[in-house]
This record gives structure tokens, C-alpha cells and sequence, in this order.
């Protein structure tokens, strides 16, 4: 059946106007004005702004961490995913040494299926590359549409790969048409600090961020942008928190390299203060990298304003403050890193960056969701609010005020990174390829519906679509 | 009557896709697949992308110069401008001590009225900021919509405006909504040595380029960058060059000011030894500044790659080579500054930018018409394809080869700036308000069709427009 | 008659170790261990440091300054320098458009004859570079032996010089073995942001800080350097007060430029704050460049202690508190600029920078006495303890605690400007040319005992003596 | 017995004088005018300078390296560092895991007792911190006088540490004065492109070179500064060859950070095209890192004129060409790295630093002897002429012309690396504490004569040696 929504105001990264969409197929079909459609289904969307859905680049449903397993699995993380906002996410496939690359994308799938509620992809993590990895990778590019590969430079003796394996996985990258995405820290040192700390008895969650300093962020982000350049390939880094590597990755860009970033709402908005809540609640309050000092969130801002971030992940990783993040009560480097921050993304960069008039709401647009479409193989089936394009859309109230609240969240986790923040802006209704999956801020949508994404490769003219659409041949991949 | 462009696929500094244009009273009212409309004149677009007008935000029409005057009107330049694919030009307003403001523009009224054949509007040159002057300014933009004031740095004696100027300028502009533009050469140096090379006999034109090294813009731009950080403003530098003037651009915006660059096809394809040319044939490759050595093209490109440059303007300034440019034959600092550019902007833009892989067709849309409209208060009227907005569209053939060259432009001038180079795409069929100015590649439009533009004013929530739609009230201001 | 300083610890710019010095004829005829010299006068300095007199490049002695006169003349002012340890200053000849160059020295010459009670030189300032006082310069090089320059950037309508003065005057320098110094702040804008402070009736001292923003001396310095590398020439930045100017400063030396700095001892140990002390006390602290804010001044030590920043000059310009600053009263803009510096800079550079473990011994005298000698084309023969140079001495205890204050100094000036600080370390005894100036902190010295000193020309060669020194017969041209 | 060197020009790092010198005991007594001397053996250095002797801060004497050895060992190694005017060498104690430091050192003892013909000491490599070897550092520095530790970020699986490693031997270099000296280049990817270049048959010589490209010297470089920084700690990165690498010290240093550099006489003169040499000449300038093109030189040179870069080592590790290089004939990896540099540093420095007007004779002083000793704990018994101070002198024609060659060398290589390269200046005779090494161009020292040089703690205090001297207790160290 066909869906007019009518009377909105229309957002994408470049535009903003006053027009009905029509729906048809779960794909937009027509934009206009007094559009008609004949046995439609009519929405109406007066006062409302109509986004595009929310794409996050950056989650860990249902993951294996230090003994424990993430809370939200793929049901209850894309159901509060769409009630934020968010129409699409795309998820780390996680591998062991040992384990085959094809049995991990396997299992990753097996969490998935039946369960989302929105469509996904995954991203896939490369701790070693050796012969073997290698020769696996272009198959699964080309039959998983798996065209983005995780590299950890921190986490020792657990996922850190070395500096060859980082060199390596940029090559084939280049080669395949892939992007290589860092979690860019110091891993070695780190460890030296976390030691250091606990033999001098210093187990509190503060320890954790001052175990971790941003120069050593810093460090490591220049370090994979020297590899990049050095393989002539492309890098994403992942979770940027401080002016250090903020920097490096603008100074990479004004060189003319594909060097691409991504910050984090609980970067934009907390800081290292919240590890020092008494009663261990620091504990909340523990990702790795950590919350910095809080200067550093200007330079945050003015990062993703002139251009220099490009995307906001949730690096979603929720663990319950009972039961999970007090396994390190008594030792800091055992408290699971990360936190529920999937559904809270979008209303959070409204809120605190339209409408506090730190970036124009276009640029909100392309933060949310277009460039992390365009970056990672999705564009222009999502991303935008354009012809062809899916229909995954949000009916968004400007005017709303509502606090962020774990009485209130959707995610299964006893605590919300942002309680107690007030917030303007609410996402309304959601649909996911023209099909309601939030109406009227209710859930209607259908566990299983969600669809797997295969990515198209990566490809500066993915960014720069014209070689493609050079013959003219092949617009409508989507 | 209607018009329905069918099978072109549409690009926005955002999308691409295939899709049918509906325009209604001039304006776009629907874009879909497959749309119907009774009685709409039909135009095939098969084949062709569908761009929005190009904007080109710096041009000088039949503006007098060291005793001649530029040999394009407001007619012939416009013609020239509409068969490029340019569907609006903001040209400059020049004033003269002593002569009212008002007076400048009412003179500049008088130049265009009758005459343009695509929609325009005026920057206003300021020379000198006196209390007289100063009072004027707040009614000229709320009055003309007048919302740039040009500033400059050089042209000692003639235009140049010191830096108390500058910053006056610049608070006023800060006070009022406008946006400052500053033409950044250090004026008292150039003057000194301009004339150590005429003393040492060093009369030739590639003395112009040597005369104006490339620090002495850096110098300036980074001068007006600090005034413009002092005064809480906001900047936009014509014309830039070379390297050392766009990294001042980039080290302000990484700082989160609002400063903007933008640069012209010359400066992207030619290089200082043209000015060696024999037989005079250098002066007509001398503007102000100067072409560079070649190298500074690569840094150019990066920097509209990675954003840190916005626009391209023509800077247009066209003088014959035999009667004009010729004033200088015995002494270089008398050859009128300027070229013939207006028409083929849009064009090698797209052809070396677009087809060489440089940058993407979006970024493309964005520098040849989007940027521009946000900056000068012209979006979303002009700029993009949307809903609401003007129809001024170019249907662009990507595959057509041709050669520039003063024997097929359409500037009144005796000789191509590009002449033989290989470009590859066209523009085929150019609409303004949904009327054909060119047809076919036929001139077809009218003198005085063409609008005078009262822009808005500059409000980084021009670029952010979130803040003005958060009431939701005020929607279609076009 | 010879002098024997017995059992002191010599200290040179590299060295220190334990010596007698012998003295002959004024000059250091031996250094070494148990020297015995019958008929010498034996001195012994146990327990204290034997430095090289300091050397004060930069002092306004007699000076007329807007309608008054500093207060201490080349009598009282070399007297206080000598108490201070200093046995050098140059001294700035003023001049003024209409006046031929050679008056203005006449002048200073009649003000400093038979008065001085220490050796001094000239520095010439320019304001204007005409044909006239072009074909004047290369004589008074010859003739004077002033080769150093100073052009002022500020001062707007009074002293200051155009940008195309200051290349100018850098292209002879760099002719004529010259060093070009600028008083680094754009007058511009200032004389704008001070008619702007007083139209808006901020009149207090501490408006003359906020009317001078350190972004003005930064964009200054900077454009200085710039002109400077066209040029080919070399620069000398008086009185650095800011992270930004110390900023370029280190650019250009990275580049290679010959660019020089010289900060002063009010930068390094007070603060904007100063100038809001309450009943207009604020005025005895209103320098130009004014007091910055305190987080600058460890960047000023960081750029002393690598080498960024050379030399410290007192800038000493001194006006009583009574009848002379509070001229500007009910006018910041008419307080006298400056403040009485000369006798406490030797003393606080050390106790602040020694004794505080900021720089080395060697690095003390280093910026306190030899590269002000290096650079003014005074070393060997001042500058330094060596066989063959000037005995110049200053005999000090690192022990000493004292206090400064007006209650004890010797400038004849009624407030001082370190009023209540204490230092460790005090000159004992200072000699002139082997002869007792100060002899156990009594003023034993003549006015009129203090030689004029015509100065070397600048010339890489002189930081860089080999070349000079390669044929091997120009040694001992002191 | 005393001896009396007349008549020369004695340079130190700051001074240049004529003057005699009077050497009683191997320490140098006195410096004067007219010096006599009743029984002194007198030797006239008329039209000759007397210099510090040289201080080579990094050499590999008698070194195994890749199942071959160093040919030079302490005998012929000293004994042609003497002919170059080097009295001192620090030479690289090797360590291996598994082996107890303290056997390295006997081991090293071993090697260099009765052999050394000057005065020399250790630094110590590190390869592995663990309980064990941080527990013997403190002991080691104590006893045995090594004050400087090396870490390698290179050679990997053979002497790479790991970034753990390199932190805490920061720290352990911080509690207990020591200077941490890096081999800066990134291990890790160097054998990754090693790996690739001889996969794809390419084992020429050059692919030295392209598989250890500038950037990765730069990025660990700048990797090196930040563990630093976090440890609060001081790093001297040697044989610095490019500006990547020399750009991170400057901006270290200019943050005031305790952060020194060295590069070397080939990095200055040679470029990367000398591997490219046919008949497998290459192989003789295989240097880790390798030689670079042409452009660094200058940026080098700028680094030691302007202070960024401190000292010159030699890198001294000799192999003849046949029966050593040519065990890489086959593969460039086996090629043994090193070459013949000791004998030439000091002449080098000074033909194309001093003679060629790059830097002045003080700064080739203080680059060739002075800022070793002061960084290496072996100032003022070294690298100065001064009162009190060991006689390690060089007198050095200046006037000589002469060409490098393995015809008149004295070290025991079958090549030269400056082979047919003019220079101008020799040492003429050189003295080791008063002894004559080299008396008129010929060797005249004993094997055996060269003592071992337990060297002071780095502290900055060293480099600033006042508060050592504060209560004037300990001068005479030495």
C-alpha cells in the first residue's frame, strides 16, 4: 500500500523545504507539492520535520566482552534504535584467532536473524592477518557485502592487532574496495598504566581515564593515518575524543587524504568528571576511550561543524550497573566498557547541535545518517530522503522537551548514560522501507523485519558517485 | 504552462537520482518516478544529469578599470553566463569616494536593468568606513538586500581599505547580517615592489605575477582572518591562489570561525609561466593575484576536496587583448587586470574536477552553485533542486567532448582564457524560472528577463537554518 | 693599574668553572688557576659568580614620549643599569619626519655625553623611508656604527611606518649589514579599538590591555616576518608578550629565516591584572605591547629556555606615578606607555629563571648579555669573559635575598614596577672596561666614564664569526 | 710536563679569541695573552684555531651485527677518530635477552681495555624491561657511569623494544637521571614492506632505502616524544634524517619538552641516489635509517642552525665492502647496515657547515663537542676549552684542502663513504688530556691510553648546571 505523509518539513544534508512524500513499495516515490494519491495511506506531519532515518555506524549488540555479554541483543537494540530515531545500524562481527572468518560472520548472522526490527549490516574486525585472513577477505567483500574491517590498535593480548597487521588490512582494503576502520589508542603502553595503577592500589573507575590519556589517542590516530597514507588507502577512525586526534585527522584531510572520523554523543557531552560519581557509579560512565576533560567537547563541535568528523556513532555496548559493571568493583580494568547510548544518538546532536545553533540542521542531517551512508557502501538506498531511496524516515517534533531516562528508555539496561539531560526534539514516528516501525511513539514494528545489508564497496567514487554514473548505466543500484 | 523534464538523473550537493522534474509558475513542485502532469511541455533529459543552476558569486559587468571598462555587459556577460550553465551572478557594486553609496548602486541598476537574461544580485565595495558611510549600510540591506560589503587589501591608492576599514567592516557586517569579503593582498608591499621592477626596467607582463608573490596573500588572508576573529565575524576570501593563503583559510575553520574561501578556474588549470608568454600574449593571463607556479593546483584541489575552499567564482573581468589589455605593452602595472571566465566555470569545473576524479559530482553541485546560494542568502530559492525552490536547471550532457575557444564562446571579448583545452560534459538545455534560456544549446532567453535579487541576510543560521524554522513558521521565505 | 679577581665561578654562555681572571688595560688578559699578577689589585670573589656585564638592548633614556619626558636620563639610567649588573645599554635615537636623520643622533649624542656612566650605543628608528633618507643610512652605518633599525608597526599618526617603509627598510639592512627591528602590533586596528573604548567611556588603564589584544601583535609579527623572508633580510621582534608572536617567531626559525626575539622582565613575572589595581595605580603597569594574561608567560619562558626568544631587554621608559602617568588620568590613552625596568632585569632573569630552575647559568647569560652583544655587533668585545674582550664584569651572590622596591632602587623614578618581589642573587660588584662602577654595592663610577660604542655591522658571519675569521687576520678587531 | 700552545684562535661554543694556552696535568691551567711558561713544551698554532676536541656520542666499535662484525674495534676505531680531531667516542654496549646487563658491560670492558687511544664511555641498550633488568638500572648508572639508555623502535625480532618497554625505561630514566636515546622507525612496518619487496624479487639495494620510507621515521619520532611526555621524561632521538622526524622535535621542543636530536655527517651530504649505484655499490650506503632525497639535507641543516637538533654522531659501524656488504648481495635485508663515518664527522661538520656558511664555527663547536658532553654527563671535564677542564684539543688548519678517500683513511674498511669528496680544514695535531694523539698529522698515542669515562647523571640541571652550583660547594667535579 501506498503512504502520503503530508504537510512536512523536509530535511536531507543539503536541503530543507516544506513537501508530501509519497511512498510506494517502501521507497520514496514522488516529492511534491499537493500531492494526491488515490487509496493511500495519509499521514499528516504538519509541524514536524521529516528526516531521514538514523543510521549508526557503531554498535555491539549482543557481544561477548570480558566474561560477560552485551545487554541489548539485536531485538531490544534495534527497538530502541528506531525509537531514537534510527532506521539503520551497522554492527561489529567480532573474531578470535583461531576461529575461521566465515564460521564469526556466520554467528553473527545467526544473532541477528528474526530479530532486528531495522535493517543492518556488520562491519568485521581483523585481529591478524596472516595468509589465510587474506585470501578469505575479497570473498567476503564480495559475497557478505561486508566492505569495512575493524582494526584495534588497543586492548593488548586481546583484540590489538600490530602495526604490520594494521598495514596489511589497509592494502587489501585499498585493493578491494574496503574501509579500514581503528579504535585508535595506545594499547601497550595503555596496559603499562593499567599495571602501574593497580599495583599502586589505584582500582577506582576514575583510574580508568587516567589510564588512558588522550595523547596516546592522539598517538595512535596519527600512527594509522602515516600507515594509510604509506598504502595509499582510506581509514575511518572510530570514537574520536579529543583535540589531539581530532587534529590529526584534520590535518590528514587538508593533505587531501581519505581520512575520515567519528565521535560519540557521550564525548559531546560528558566528561571525565562522571567517572568520579561516589558509590561506584563512575562505573556507568566507563568506554574506552574515556570521557575527557571537558574542553575537549568544543573542539568536538567545531570538528563536525567545519567538516573535519563526519559521523556520530553510538559505539553501543550496554552493560547493566548491577551484575555487569560491578564485576569491577575492586579492579577497574575489569568494569565491561561501554554503555547504552543507541537510542539517545539522534535527539542528542538535535538537541545539543541544532538546536543550541552549534551546526545547521543539514549538517545534523549528513551527521545522522548521510555520511555514514555514503562511507560505508548504503548510499543512496539510505541516507538521504530522495527518489528511489528507501523509505526510512523520521516524523520528528521540534518542540518536544522530554529528559533522558532509564524509567523511560527502551534499551534492557538498568541505567541511562544520560539520565536526568533534558533534551528538545522527539522522534515522533519511524518507518523502516515505507513500513511504520514507531507510530505515534509506540513500537509496531515486527522483530525479523530488518533486513541484512550488503554493502557496496568502498569507493572514494561511492563519496564521489559521478565515475559510476559516468555511462549512465547504472543509477538505481539501490 | 508546465514543464516536465523526464529521465535525467537529478544531482544536489547531496543526491543523485534518476527521477522526473515537474515545474509549475517556475518553480520545482514535484520530483518523482514516472510523474504525469496534463499539459506540461515535456523535456527528455535521457541521459543527461539535471544540475541545479550554477551560481557564480563574483563577477565584474561592464565595470570601468584604469580608464577602459570591461567589455561584457550585463547582457553579453549573461548570455556568456546562461550557455556556461550559470543561472545567477552576484556582481560587484563598485563606489568611488565622494560618491554616495546610493548613488554607486543606483548607477549599478542602471547597468543591468533591461539587459540581464538570468537573475542577479550585488555586492556592495566598501572603500571607506566613515561615520556617513557607516550609517548607510543598515538600510541598504534591509532597502536593496544588498548583504556583502567588498574589501580591499590592495590596489594601494585606488580601492585599498586599511585595516581599521576592514575591521569596522567587519563588526558592521557582524551587527547587520552580512558577510565580508575581502580581496586579500598585502597592497603597500606589491606597490613598492611594482615599482623597484619598473625602476630596474622590468616592464613585462610576467613582472605582474613576481611583483605579487604568493606570501603577500597568505600575509593578508591571515591578517583578515584575525580581524575577523576580533570582531566576532564572519569573512569570505575571494579569489585564493595558492597554498599559503588556503591553510590560513583551514587553520580558521579547524578553530570553528566562520571564515570561507573561494577560488577560480584559472588558478585550478593555469599556471604562472602563461604570463611568459611571447608577443605580449601574457597579459591576458594577468589577474590579481596572480597565477601561481604550478604546484599550488594540487593544494587548491584538496582544499575544495576536504571543504576548506567553498565556492568558485569567475571572477570575471573580461578586456580585449588588442586595445585593452595592450595599454600595458610597455609597462606591466598598466594592463587591465582581469579575464574572460564567466562561461566556462561551470564547465571545467565539472570536467576537471568531476571527470578527473577530483572531487564528486555533489561536492561539484555544491561548489558551482549551493555554497554560494547559502553564503549570499540566495538558499533555498537558489542552489539546489527541492521542492519550492526556483527552477533554474541545467541539463548537462556528461559525455560530450569539446575544445574552448574564442571562436564558439559568447563573451564579447578577443580571446579564450582556456583556449584548447579539452573539456568533457556540456550544458545542452539551461532554464531560469523554468523558462529556457538556452534551448538546445540556442540562446533563447530575452534581455531583462532576468531578476535583481534582494538577498538574505548572512546568519549562520543560513547555513544552520534550523533556527529560523524551529517556530516552523517561516517556511518558504522564497 | 692591573685587577686580579680571585676565586670566583666564571660563567660564559657555554661555560663555568673556577678561575682568576686577570685584568690589563681593561681588557681580560689571562684566565686561569692561581694566577698571580704582582702590582694587581686583588678582588676576591669567593662564593659568587664572575658574569659578563649584562647588556641591555633596548632602553629610552631622556626620552620625550607624548608631551613629558622619561624621567631617568643616560645618567641616572646607567647608573641604576650598573647597580642592576648590566654595563651596556642601547638606547633608541629618536626622530622625527622633517628632521634629517643626522640631527637625531646629534641629539642623543648631546644627551648622552658626559653623563653615561656605562658604555652605550644607538639604535636609529625609522618612520619614514624616503630617496633622502635612503641615500642617508649606508653613511651612518659607516660613520655612527648604528646598525640597527627600528620600525614601529603602531603608534598610528606618531611613529608608525607603513608596510612598504618596513621592506624597504629591510632591503637595506639586508644591503648595508643591518638588523631591522619592529615594535610588532597592528596600529591599525588598535587606534579603532581605543576611539571605540573611549566613545564607549572606558577610560581606566585597563582598557589599555583590552584595546591591545594579543592577536594584533601576533598578526603583526607575523606579517613583519613575512616581509622579512621577501626580502631575504633579517628581523628582531622587541618586546614579545605573547604565546601568538613567539608562535611565528619559532615558524620562521624552524624555516631557517633570520628572525630574532626579545621578550622583557615585566612579560615573564606580571599580568594583565596589574592594570586593575584600584586609584589608578593600573597606569604604573601600562607597557605596549600591555601585561597579557598569565598562562602566556610560560610560553615565553619556553621560548627563552629553547632558544626561540634571544635576548631580554628592559624596554626601560620611565615616568613618575605623580605628574606624569596620571596624565592619563581620565584617559588611558594618555598615560605615558612604560615603566622603569633597567636595574631590576639582570636580577630577575636570574632569581626567576636560575634560581627557579627555568634555564640554565649558561642560558642566563646567554640571553642577559652575549646574543644581545652577538646580534648588535658588539662581540667579542662585550658579551662575554674571554681573553681579549672588554672587562665587563659583574661579580654576584647567588645567595642574596633582597626585595625590590622603590624604597631602595636607584632609578629616579617614584614607583617600582616589581615592587615587594623578592629575588635571590645580587651584583656585589660591577666593572666597565676593568674599572669599578659599582664596588661592594657602592656607586663608584663617573658620569662621562661610558664610551659611545660603534657597533660592527650585522651580519650572519657575525653570530656566525668564521668566515670573518678565515683568513685569520681580522682577530682582535675589538 | 706543561706545555703552551701559542698563538692560536681558540673557539668554543661561544667565544673565538687568540690567546695561548697553558696545559699543566692534562687539565688546561690557564688562558691568556702572552703565556709564558718556564719549562713548557711550547707549540705554535699560528694561523690555526684550537678546538674542543670532537665528542662522538654514538659509534659501534667491534660490534656484532648479523653474524659478521664491526671491522673497526676500539684500537683502530679511536685511533682514526683521532686523526679527525674526535678525543672522545660513547660507543653502544649491546645487550641480548637472556644475558645479564652487567656481562654486556665486562663484555664491552673487554672489548675497549687497552685498546682506546682517547677516552670513551658506554650507553646502554635495552631491549627487554622487566623486574629484573629495572632492578639493576639504578646500580648500573651508579657504578658504572652509564647515564644513557638505548631503546630500538626498529630491527624487529633482533633489538626491538615494544612501546611498553620504551615508557618504562622512560620512567626509570626520569627517577634516576639518565638520558633515553631512540632508534626511531616503525619496526613493525618496515618488515611488512621488507616481506613485499623481496616477494616481488626486488633485493637490490636500493629497496633498503624504499622499504624504510621518511614517514615512518617520522611517525615514530613523533611516538617516542608522546611516551616522553607522558613519563615527564627526556628522549635524545638519534641519526635523525629527515624532516618528518626533525618537525616532531622542533614542536616538542618548542612545547618545552626535554627532547634532543642527532643527525649525521652522511644524512647531510649523501642522498638516497648513492643506493642506487651499480655493481652492487649501493650496498656501501646502506645506513638504518637509510639516506633520503636530496631536499632533507637542507631542512637538516636549518634544524642544526636554528637549535632543534643538537649533536653529530657518527653512526660509526664499519664492514668492507667485500666479504661483509656482500653478504646482502643476493637480498638488501643481509646487507650489513653501517658505515665507515668516524674519522669524517668533524671535518665534514666543518667544510660544509662552517666553511660553506650553513652554521658559525660556535655552532660547529657546540654541534660537534660541546652538547655532547653536556648532554652525556661529561661537561666541563669535556667539550669545552676552559680553565679546569681536561686538555682534549684540536689544533685544526682550516686553510687545508684535502679529498676523503679509503687510499689515506685510517679506519680499517676497504672504502670510504665520502670517497673523492673536497673538504677544506684539517686537524693538524690533536692532544688527549694534555698527551699528543696525532703530533703533526701522525699518529703518536698508545693503544691503552684512553680511559673510560664514567659519566654524571643527566639531569637538566646538567644542561643548566646552576642549581648543582647554587651552594657553590661542588664546582670542580670534574
Amino acid at each position: 500500500m501506498k503512504k502520503l505523509i503530508k504537510n512536512g518539513i523536509v530535511a536531507t544534508a543539503t536541503d530543507i523545504y516544506e513537501a508530501d512524500i509519497l511512498i510506494d513499495g517502501g521507497i520514496v516515490s514522488a516529492i511534491g507539492t499537493g500531492l494526491n494519491a488515490e487509496g493511500a495511506e495519509v499521514i499528516d506531519a504538519s509541524g514536524c520535520y521529516v528526516f531521514p532515518g538514523g543510521i549508526d555506524p557503531h554498535t555491539h549488540l549482543d557481544m561477548p566482552f570480558g566474561g560477560t555479554v552485551t545487554k541489548d541483543d539485536f531485538e531490544s537494540g534495534t527497538i530502541a534504535a528506531a525509537f531514537g530515531g534510527t532506521t539503520t545500524v551497522i554492527d561489529f562481527c567480532l573474531t578470535s584467532k583461531g576461529v575461521p572468518l566465515r564460521s564469526a560472520i556466520e554467528t553473527w548472522h545467526a544473532k541477528s536473524e528474526g530479530k532486528a526490527v531495522i535493517d543492518y549490516g556488520f562491519h568485521l574486525m581483523i585481529s591478524e592477518i596472516n595468509d589465510e585472513t587474506l585470501s578469505q577477505l575479497p570473498a567476503i567483500i564480495a559475497d557478505e557485502g561486508i566492505t569495512s574491517f575493524k582494526v584495534f590498535m588497543a586492548y593488548k593480548n586481546v583484540f590489538q592487532a600490530d602495526d604490520g597487521t594494521l598495514y596489511r588490512t589497509l592494502k587489501v582494503a585499498k585493493e578491494h574496495g574496503a574501509l579500514v576502520m581503528v579504535h585508535a589508542e595506545n594499547g601497550d603502553v595503555i596496559d603499562i598504566l593499567i599495571a602501574e595503577a593497580l599495583a599502586a592500589g589505584n582500582t577506582d573507575p576514575i583510574y580508568h581515564a587516567l589510564t588512558r590519556p588522550s595523547e596516546l589517542e592522539g598517538e595512535a590516530t596519527g600512527r594509522a593515518i602515516t600507515l594509510t597514507e604509506l598504502a595509499d588507502s582510506q581509514l575511518y577512525v572510530v570514537h574520536v575524543t579529543c583535540a589531539e586526534a581530532a587534529e590529526k585527522i584534520a590535518e590528514a584531510r587538508k593533505r587531501g587524504l581519505n581520512v575520515y572520523g567519528e565521535t560519540c554523543p557521550q564525548y559531546l557531552t560528558l566528561d571525565v568528571t562522571a567517572l568520579e560519581k561516589p558509590d561506584f557509579e563512575g562505573a556507568k560512565y566507563v568506554w574506552s576511550p574515556p570521557l575527557r576533560e571537558q574542553w575537549h567537547q568544543e573542539k568536538l563541535w567545531n570538528a563536525l561543524r567545519s567538516g573535519q568528523l563526519q559521523t556520530l556513532g553510538s559505539d553501543q555496548c550496554s552493560f547493566d550497573f548491577k551484575g555487569q559493571k560491578d564485576l569491577g568493583i575492586s579492579d577497574f580494568s575489569k568494569i565491561p566498557n561501554g554503555g547504552p547510548t543507541i537510542e539517545d544518538r539522534f535527539s542528542i546532536l538535535y538537541s545539543e547541535g541544532v538546536a543550541k545553533g552549534r551546526i545547521s540542521i543539514n549538517q545534523f542531517v549528513d551527521i545522522v545518517s548521510t555520511s555514514s551512508a555514503k562511507l560505508f557502501g548504503l548510499f543512496p538506498k539510505k541516507g538521504t530522503i530522495a527518489v528511489g531511496s528507501d523509505a526510512d524516515l523520521v516524523i520528528f517534533d521540534p518542540t518536544a522537551q522530554r529528559v533522558m531516562s532509564a524509567e523511560t528508555h527502551h534499551m534492557k539496561v538498568d541505567y541511562n548514560a544520560f539520565e536526568g539531560m533534558s533534551v528538545t526534539g522527539e522522534p515522533v514516528s519511524v518507518l523502516s522501507r515505507g513500513e511504520f516501525v514507531i507510530h505515534d511513539k509506540q513500537f509496531v514494528g515486527k522483530p525479523g523485519a530488518g533486513q541484512y545489508l550488503r554493502r557496496s564497496r568502498f569507493n572514494q567514487a561511492a563519496l564521489a558517485p559521478a565515475n559510476k554514473l559516468r555511462g549512465l548505466s547504472n543509477v538505481g543500484s539501490r
